[in-house]
């Protein structure tokens, strides 16, 4: 290493000449590719922006003057040049440092950026509140993608942006794909732009932006030499930069989705590790992208919709086979629920397929015009639970709490492959109300998975295994580490393990007959403890008046941080161990006075 | 009347002649003013289209074509000229029509919009529908209004539409107001382009979008010619339609603001009945508005943000006083809630007041740009519990659940205004997390409220009444209903009573001694029952191993409709005499042994 070991904060970085930049791009470059091969990652988006991170901290004065990166994972190169190169190899492991910028990390990181399109928003609101005290010297930057500020929050923030005095500069690094190619009619006009193409009028413009570009964000000189000029322009600002994903690698910029985020790789060839073992369980999400394109060869009033996700939730699969039916409406995660409304009121069975956490984006439209229109439309939560490396950002935790208050709503979890092919089936046959379906992220239990359809009765639990004294009541593939603790336990004959299947409506035959028949019971969920699945069972049992013990095993009211799903499951205490502590501990508690 | 009353159906407006619909138009405005005046209601919007209405219905072939009104409340000619004439005397009564269009209520109404700028979504979503099923002669139409297209989710409709081959014409209704005035780039925008001063290119155009007007929006020959041209033109177009609010009611135009909805006025002058009786208590938004000045005045670093309810919300007083601190961002929720967490960032005491059922909207913003970073956002949750006449799509009854799973966030709901105030004054003096702050429509139980500024402890619960038998748990402004009941029950005596007010954190050192002290413990609030309120006290009790009955009093799992907030409460059972009903069932119910 040259340069880059001299470097351990921007100060380093500003004693360079403009010459000097450019060898130290290369280093960077290799300095990611060299960890992220063999520790994995995000890559391409970090690789394109190699040159803009380095031009920007050599511009700005950072951290006085602000950058926010969205999404955050483009932000490695920003990392390792603000202090954090020598803890760079600890990145999203367990302790490590986080794959997203993050506030408490560094003073570097002003704004923490797991999901997108929040940039502009918060660089808008520091730069009010830096003209608010005074301080008119400070620079304020966001550095958006294209399909980032295609969603519709980064609109409403330009939309307030264009009409302030605020000195924001808005750096549209556009690369043309997100995690999957960008979609959408903006798409399209920055692609006219590019081309010299579109109109005379500037869409940024029009929202009172100064526009310049666009520029080639590879080109070290062009860039700095542009952002110095566009220090002295006061006003909201917006530059556009043309970037290439995973530049610099042939294999990254050949196959932009694939390197992403490309698992282990050769750092020479780019050619990636591949697994060996193809007698696995497959993960949940070609569970439902095979299914979804075997209903829909019959059904063809089958529609799915993904926002930006065709490959992290397969409907890609989809998309490839029955192109006229699958849809990537790109980042517009509200625009996916009612759009799937829209087409669930003419009578189409709508898949829609939307992260957990990113359904949170939708929480209005799931309520408004989905649940209050009773409209039967089928959401598919993939990434349900803790999601391990991406962290608290990411995890799905929340989706049992805030959809179970959602009146008329349907919330399904699978244990297993069968499971969710099966309420995707019954989904598919026409229900009268809309339903959730949360499964997790990784892999499910069964390798050969493809069983025949069978229906499932909405609202019926299942019963695993018979036991004497104890039951154990799961919700959705958690269920499986109940099976291994029941297992494990010292007594498996006394404990009775339910499979629950529904949230809601709650399977309340089958709760009768527990709350009979046994003095104790154990709820277990991937997911928040407070008004979760567990809340759910104790309500219903105060409500009819039972007063059996009833223990919650679900996570604690905090954010979880980043590692994989099997130490956070460990840290939540909902992994096999701990669940067969506590079945222990249970089977040889004192007997309660009968 | 002429004209009108023989129209039933729109297929009877089909059989008059052009020159027939102006003094229809004439009818149907004065029809409206007529009712609105006297029975309350939206006036300001529908009056507004009264020709647009017309002229749709007379072009297109509803109900098989489309029509989706955002936001609805300006679809009551709509309503009287689809079937319910007869009956638009209900109007936001309880049995009555709705004052949005409601599926279930006409085949005309084909989608619910009570929130705002859905409708580009669900009309592309039954315009895609329709090509997949052949029916290739259907149009398919959504009216936004210039305020509503302004936000997010419209951006994201349009974006979407514009790379598709869907026949759906969108409608600009411009009237450079929502129910204040708009605000934003995009307003500006259409501004110039009313002025003719913007430039070559049109904003929608660069969206793929076939543009005309802007023409005039009471001009019912251009409106008819205009929609028989586009019925011919293929793929998704937008015309650009200026209107004036108000129209035709002098007093409505002048002050568009108070005459969205004006409570009851003279038909022919407009003048506005008022109330009399001063010596009343304040509504909760004015305690909030005089409050945050008063503050404001002493704290410079407080700023206020609403999301386009400046007037709603009273940060209209603030913004009239401190107008470089108070800020409306227009219709975007999700921008409002991560600006507001940008402006924290760097240190600033920033109220967000949003309605209850509007944060629905910033769901994902509260979780992932605010709790996850512990930003001390105050929220401002106003209109939470049941609002009456808006109804369904307007209750703010699951905040408390959506919120309670959300770690770092403090809930605190005021019983008064004092404790309004003083919470606010407790939250700018600087908190270590983010907090919301719950409140309902109306008024407050005070006239002499503007009492000195106290401290209140977080997590601090309020013994309001000793007793011995029971103890009532109420959360927030319900709590005087509470009061009430406990004064009409047979034996006060044996009736305590907590204004609980923190549903997070709670008061687990009152808690317990409640549990110790009391069997039996009623819990009341103005919200959902799932995942609740009384859904956190049966956790703590179970999580600390109380077996006490509780009894939890709070809405039941299913939308409620629209009426007067007296007549939701009863029809909840949340209202003082079923609290008395039940109150005395559990004073008399036999002891259990002990």
């Amino acid at each position: 290493m040259g340069q880059l070991s001299k470097i351990l904060y921007p100060k380093d970085l500003r004693e360079l000449s403009i010459g000097d930049l450019p060898p130290l791009a290369k280093e960077l470059r290799e300095f990611i590719i060299d960890i992220v091969s063999t520790k994995e990652g995000h890559l391409g988006a970090s690789l394109g922006v190699v040159e803009l991170t380095i031009a920007l901290h050599y511009v700005f004065n950072t951290p006085n003057d602000k950058i926010i990166w969205d999404v955050g994972h483009q932000a490695y190169g920003h990392k390792i040049l603000t202090g954090r190169k020598d803890r760079f190899y600890t990145n999203r492991q367990l302790g490590g440092i986080s794959g997203f910028p993050k506030i408490e990390e560094s003073e570097y990181d002003v704004f923490g950026t797991g999901h997108s399109s929040t940039s502009i928003s918060a660089i808008l609101g520091m730069a009010l509140a830096s003209s608010l005290k005074g301080e008119m010297n400070q620079h304020h930057i966001a550095v958006i993608g294209d399909a980032s500020i295609a969603s519709g929050m980064a609109f409403e923030g330009l939309n307030h942006a264009g009409v302030t005095n605020a000195n924001v500069l808005i750096i549209l690094n556009d690369n043309a794909i997100g995690i999957d190619p960008s979609v959408g009619a903006l798409k399209k006009y920055l692609t006219n732009v590019k081309k010299g193409t579109a109109k005379e009028e500037n869409i940024f413009e029009c929202l009172n932006f100064d526009y310049s570009g666009p520029i080639d964000g590879h080109n070290l000189k062009a860039l700095v030499e542009e952002l110095q000029r566009l220090k002295d322009i006061k006003g909201p600002k917006l530059l556009h930069v043309i970037t290439t994903k995973g530049k610099g690698l042939q294999k990254a910029e050949e196959d932009q989705v694939t390197y992403h985020a490309p698992g282990k790789f050769d750092k020479i060839t780019g050619e990636r590790q591949k697994g060996k073992n193809t007698n696995i369980p497959p993960k949940y999400q070609d569970v439902f992208g095979h299914s979804i394109v075997e209903l829909a060869q019959t059904n063809e009033n089958i529609i799915g919709i993904t926002p930006a996700m065709p490959t992290g939730s397969s409907l890609k699969i989809m998309m490839e086979q029955i192109p006229e039916r699958a849809i990537d409406v790109g980042i517009a995660e509200q625009h996916a629920v009612t759009l799937a409304a829209g087409m669930a009121a003419e009578g189409l069975q709508v898949f829609c397929n939307v992260y957990s956490t990113f359904l949170q984006r939708a929480y209005d439209q799931i309520i408004h015009d989905v649940a209050i229109q009773k409209l039967p439309v089928i959401f598919c939560l993939d990434r349900a639970g803790l999601v391990g490396e991406d962290g608290p950002t990411h995890h799905g935790l929340f989706d049992i709490a805030y959809l179970r208050c959602v009146p008329n709503l349907i919330i399904f979890a699978p244990m297993n492959e069968m499971e969710l092919r099966n309420i995707m089936y019954t989904a598919q046959l026409g229900l009268d109300r809309p339903i959730a379906i949360r499964y997790p992220r990784g892999r499910g239990v069964t390798v050969n998975w493809k069983t025949p359809f069978q229906k499932i009765t909405i609202g019926a639990a299942n019963r695993i295994k018979k036991g004497t004294k104890l039951a154990v009541l799961s919700i959705g593939h958690i269920g499986n580490a109940a099976v291994d603790a029941i297992e494990q336990c010292t007594d498996p004959k006394k404990v009775s393990h339910y499979n629950m299947r529904f949230v809601k409506p709650l399977d309340i035959k089958t709760l009768d007959y527990i709350f009979s028949s046994f003095e104790t019971i154990i709820t277990i969920e991937d997911g928040c403890k407070l008004g979760g699945f567990g809340s759910a069972i104790l309500e219903y049992a105060n409500e009819v008046g039972f007063s059996n013990k009833i223990h919650i095993m679900g996570v604690e009211d905090e954010f979880m941080g980043h590692g994989t799903i099997e130490e956070l499951h460990q840290l939540s205490k909902i992994d096999t161990n701990t669940i067969t502590i506590q079945l222990n501990n249970l089977l040889h508690a004192p007997q309660p006075p009968s």
